[in-house]
């Protein structure tokens, strides 16, 4: 599982769960209280945002600071390596932006041509 | 399957697989032919080249053109978007280098602790 096969591989890994670029762009702009990220990404369930939170904060890049309050508040950031991988990542998001039609209409069932 | 979620999401869907990024660095330094990518990538399955590289095809950033010789001769290359995604995916790549020691060993199983 550990075992990457080049740099590129690692960051994929990191980075490869369908919502975890979404938050660490939320967590780029400042950190986040766990209601704010669930308000944020109303699409992502409970669960998925909580396990999504747990492997980016294993693997280095989120930072969870739990500060003792009644009720205790959560507040997750990005780390010095999560800040920099979020730079890295801007131009293969670019990259997306210009070429996501394209792929979506290539990934589309195939429809009998038109005669 | 192709509703991405933003253009990153697609992005990582296009290069996602373990081998895809290595198919498109080795495009990227000339086109190849499919024995000169077997003997360069030689962990990679025969079976699993030829799905990655379908993949990439379809997806719009490899190109495969048969040359009408006797054994056929079959050689792919980057297209434009290709060359495009083998350049933005080098920071993430950089990141991914400066950080694989670190992610592999929080990946690692846990060990009990020595005492």
């Amino acid at each position: 599982m550990a075992d990457f096969v080049c740099g590129l591989d690692a960051a994929v890994a990191v980075v490869g769960g369908k919502w975890k670029p979404l938050i660490l762009w939320a967590l780029a702009e400042e950190p986040r209280r766990t209601g704010e990220l669930r308000r944020e990404l109303p699409d992502v369930s409970e669960k998925m945002l909580t396990q999504h939170l747990r492997e980016l904060e294993r693997d280095g890049v989120v930072h969870r600071e739990v500060h003792r309050e009644v009720p205790p508040k959560v507040v997750y950031s990005l780390t010095p390596a999560g800040a920099a991988l979020e730079l890295a990542l801007r131009p293969l998001g670019d990259w997306g932006d210009d070429n996501m039609e394209a792929i979506s209409a290539a990934r589309a069932p195939l429809r009998p041509a038109e005669s």
